[in-house]
């Protein structure tokens, strides 16, 4: 787990101590469900679950070390804890499970945990977004494709693309919530040898569960990769937002600010720097989430009925993906709540190229008056590149053509530079992406 | 695209002629609508229409060479087709749109026919391995974790598996066949400058499609990246039953060959040899198809309103991957098809550790009978240990035991080996598997 | 092969023909050593020569289809060519190898000649930027840290570091060169079962190559993961040069512009584009190279003495990645040499910041004369605030400052924003970067 | 990092306070050589050295916590602590320096560090793997290909194989040992505004770094892609020779064990099980680090002269796979130093096909004495298959065709089956591999 970009409440899902806890409640629930169905005595469960409580990772730990297998040394711990004051439900401890039983349950309720943190981070990033955006529903600037200035939009309608991801990536974590709620106690490769079907089935539904309808040894690997790409989805999602902030802060463009500390320090040089280093930090974190995809991937190959080579995969990337994420949404949600908006920039860089923005608007008018779309293009073409060579306005300069003058008139022309004409359809972009 | 790998039904849909003929479908379908709402004439669309038919890819390439534009290429062309029969329609042709929004389009429909060839393939597969499952119910084979023999199991049982993993990638490319079924004509940066949404909607419906709630220049492409992940994910599965064949095929095991041409060559060295190349070029396949995602993920983080770096690799990786799944997909069907399952070399694989793969059976009747769960295990792995060093048999070996005789009793140890008695759960397994 | 990404050059070392002549001069020159060293008879050698030169790769193919062996395709093939007219060597053909030591062997060819064009390539990026680094040397320009200005820099100072690094991807290639510069004529599993190692070193030896210290039956695959590796990096610093350029293009700094095309068009809609897509498509392409890498790596990973896994990888990978850098190189070349630097808006950009960027000169230069580092940082960020917040031109504002008055003197301010005093390092710079 | 893999020699490299140590005594070497240069006073280096010494992580972590800049957290804090003792000294704090000019300078260090200890974990693994192989030079066994037997070769020879790929994997740590020896001193955007290029020099000098040619505001990342690229390749080596010993270890094959304690349990239900789990560890482990490839190739484009997006993927990536791969080399060597060898088994496998891994010498015997290869190749493979089929032993089969016993004799034959005669190549093997 990577500490410095750990909120505690997900590094708690994958804590030493959480996990033990999930172990011994679904070694619990499934021995309750057990003594229910009468395959084994239920007088001394009040005493295992007490027993259960008071079981230590210390304690387990120590006996790990010796039989170097996890799911025995919590046994062991837990065996010699209820010895003397439950016997016979001692001996049934494990009854008809193989370790992984435990293990992949755990599991998928860690990720279960996970997916909900994590959707509680994408609601409020959401809101944040929403409320953004309904604030700058008609702050006007410059879209931009290539880098190069294209046509205007409004910093509200680019937020609703924004949001409009965001309510993809809700939903496919959603989705991936059901693909992972999977429990399995099928025992050693699968095939119920001791303890049948309908048993598993009631067990998984006490832990809200559905149980893994054929499983090898493990829970096949391809549902916990599905889980994954969902993160990677939701990491992209965030990289492409704090990309765009890094663009719209560099020195020339400004238009918006990620928040920066009263006594924070851009440089150890250069005081007045305020560099936008907390999404720039998102794109890495994106980055490495990407990163862990690869090996999620390889591990849907496993071995015959099972091989252990996706376990430190698993060990390492479920709790730092998670964890990343998680640090990725609140980090984010931190930039959007003390944004700087500078719509005064936006206008101006929208002004830059003098009026050239409108010239798709010019070229279109033309069209609709009956000029071929190629003979407007040429002709709308000519005046643009003469008033950007000539760093000159774009509007006097195509005002001049007697052909635009004659086939538009002077109310015409002014017309495709008017951005009121053009609200109507930010206001129905801002309703598909969930922000009106 | 990789000829080698790929049949002619994919390839189809990715060929230029066909990309050539879906953008003008698109292209047409959007004049059409817009002719409907009145916006453009629409007497001329029968002669646009039959235009369209005779455009040919040479005759786009041309003029794309010069303007290095493939949309301006394809409308120039189109352009000069038409003007002398449907001057009015000529000037319209593009009206409102920008590039993309066929270029998108078209994807997006391209996207959805190469699901559907991938979802015929894989039920192709399905049947043929439901077949196969059916006739190995109850073909017992040994279980292997880690490698090492396990447990009894089924060869349907394992292939119920298989299917449970196919079934969840049809459901995959399902749901990610509505993920990709959006289409785009909002213009220049999404913001519906000349035609407004209501007629998106309906272009969209009539190609098939839903209108993209809000899209900057592009179709966001955390699209394509959650189409592609379920590509990833079906030929992981792939990958996975292609290795437990090569595994299966082991000199030493051979339960199972993948077939093997009459005049085929093994090897220009060794005469005797019948390599699992089949399975071991699906291997190589799935790595191809898994080192894709990485940037067609990476593709998801365009600048601002749009760049275009993400086009070739689209241009390479989307034909390049589906063509490779289908291929993957019919590749296996051959192998499953041609599969030699050799029962004979099962049972005696199975028995090759003597009875000691029932041993956990007889622990868990110790545990049964009364005995704790760690005096059981001791017990037990005592007795295989020394089966295991001399190579004896397990069951007289254990049946020396005078305290498992006396709390099992000879019959009790016997039905701790008798295959007939694990039935029942197999066929349960089979069931929830869509075998049964 | 990725047609529109290939140049005649690198895609002609990729054809099928002159693999086919490479297999074929692999297999000519071991038999012609195999006779040197008398192990066969001599005196048809002139007879196979003519014949292989006559070979086709129609004839191949059609026995390689039944088969389904490439390599025994084509000995059938030449096996029957030569049959009447060199009867006796007709049954040496192949004698002692496997298929794997003419494919591996050639591959090996194949990707020395890959290396060569590369380096060339490399070589004339190389000339490109010195030429325009010496030409800019002092060309000055803000240099950006974050996306934000920090301290003057000069464009050929920048082009210094490019050409640094262009030199180390030159020593890569040269060296992973090295790496594969391997032959393998070791037979089945690499023993050397009918010919000896000392054969196999002449063979090598007259192909230009090394023997492989120790084969199994293929040449172990880190080279390739090796030689892969070097293309990446290559790769990476292209992206790395594009994407500066991209950002150096954009509107609002607008400081280089990639060549543009008389005819070409920037947009279908808006006619006052020039976008930077050749460098954005340098990104995407890099973007492809970097996928590729991942199958590279597991391809290290054959079972025991080989399988096959990694030959559909190498066959579609080896091809697309130095085809594509290839092109890369060439493409970026293009870039260079009608690269339009604009020096006016260079030293605009540079003043933006109305003097900011000389900050960290002024807060040293207190620092020189006795203040405390904290308390000089202090100061020169109060007065950059003030500058920043009321955008005034920074000098006239720390002037005014008694404290930096007395201690430095006008003289010792106007001094820190004198670029000329700048100029020596720069000479440095350059001259390490291998430009000078 | 990842306490769970980590070897404390490792570890320590990258613990908060040996990164600290390391910091200090980068910026104490550069003052230092300012001193020395008479660019600032001397007589209170010995102060200064002193508080280095007394400066604490937790120290520097609070002020860092309020300036969200970590070198300037250590800045401040070492001030504070020299203040009253070095007051001349405290203003030429890190003077004509940037942050980065620190941070890669230790980076270096750390990583040359790194590279030291990995290899001496490759030389004690080296050490391992010779001593084996010269015990088993001549342990025939069987040679695989596509995981079917092919010809026989010695388990000497297989680890000669291994040897040779180690020994490049030696040389390619040595070589980016050099490719990441470089230090930076060349402040803000690699400028040289305040301290010139010779003392950049002399200071590298003292700290066994050669000075980066060209910088911006960091090290070229292309230096750290390369050097992780080695790691990846290191890393893939062990994979290798993992994924071939838990081959080996298959029940059916069992011709090696890694070791497994006394106490260890296989499994929690069959207590007769050895799972090959340190060596599928180590396949995760593998698989985890080639993930961590993507992202630090990523890391190299970095926008203008430095963003800081691939810091935080730095932090993570660089202690974890060093870390890991330390961890592998020394899971490995514990696996080859307890390394079972059943020399009776793999002799029994050898023979397990009845001589048919014999078939290419009675193959190539019968073209040496005259016939074509292609008679000879359908005759050896008529036998081979009857053999095969019939599950008899191929030697009298051969030996039954009349133009064989003709051709080559009763001892012709016989001599095809002697593995004496195999030998030589066998020990050259062994001495290419650097065995012998």
């Amino acid at each position: 787990m990577i500490e410095r970009y750990s909120r505690p409440e997900m590094a708690g899902v994958w804590s030493e101590d959480h996990r033990l806890r999930k172990l011994l409640e679904v070694e619990f629930v499934y021995l309750k469900v057990l003594a229910e169905e009468k395959q084994i005595p239920s007088s001394e469960l009040e005493v295992l679950e007490r027993c259960i409580h008071k079981l230590s990772v210390r304690e387990v730990q120590k006996l790990e070390a010796q039989s170097r297998h996890e799911v025995l040394g919590i046994l062991e711990a837990l065996s010699q804890k209820i010895q003397s004051q439950a016997p016979t439900l001692s001996r049934y401890l494990h009854y008809g499970l193989t370790s992984n039983d435990l293990l992949d349950t755990t599991l998928s309720l860690q990720l279960l945990q996970a997916a909900d943190i994590l959707l509680e981070g994408w609601k409020e990033v959401s809101a944040a977004v929403v409320g953004l955006a309904k604030q700058h529903q008609f702050t006007w600037m410059v879209g931009r494709t290539h880098g190069i200035h294209a046509e205007p939009i409004t910093f509200g309608a680019k937020l609703a693309g924004w949001h409009a991801e965001i309510l993809r990536n809700i939903e496919r974590l959603k989705s991936v919530r059901e693909v992972i709620r999977y429990g399995k106690f099928s025992g050693a490769v699968g095939t119920f040898t001791q303890v049948g079907p309908h048993l598993e089935a009631r067990v998984c539904e006490q832990l809200g569960l559905l149980p893994e309808p054929v499983a090898t040894q493990v829970i096949p690997r391809d549902r916990h990769a599905e889980y994954f790409n969902a993160l990677v989805l939701s990491a992209g999602a965030i990289e492409r937002f704090a990309t765009e902030i890094r663009h719209l802060q560099k020195t020339e463009v400004l238009e918006v600010e990620e928040p920066f500390g009263e006594k924070q320090k851009g440089s150890s040089a250069m005081p007045h720097k305020r560099n936008p280093v907390l999404c720039e930090n998102l794109c890495g974190l994106a980055r490495m989430l990407r990163s862990f995809q690869a090996g999620t991937m390889e591990n849907m190959v496993l071995w015959h009925e099972r091989d252990i080579s996706h376990s430190s995969v698993e060990r390492v990337f479920f709790p730092d993906a998670t964890i990343l994420l998680d640090f990725m949404l609140h980090r984010f949600l931190m930039v959007l709540k003390g944004l700087k908006v500078h719509k005064d920039r936006m206008g101006k860089n929208l002004n830059a190229l003098r009026g050239l923005v409108f010239s798709q608007k010019v070229l279109l008018a033309l069209v609709d008056k009956g000029l071929a779309r190629f003979k407007a293009y040429e002709l709308v073409q000519k005046h643009a590149m003469r008033a950007w060579q000539k760093d000159q306005d774009f509007m006097p300069q195509i005002l001049k053509d007697p052909v635009v003058r004659k086939v538009l008139g002077v109310q015409g022309v002014k017309a495709c530079f008017d951005l009121k004409q053009m609200q109507p359809p930010i206001r129905e972009i801002l309703k598909r992406g969930g922000i009106l």
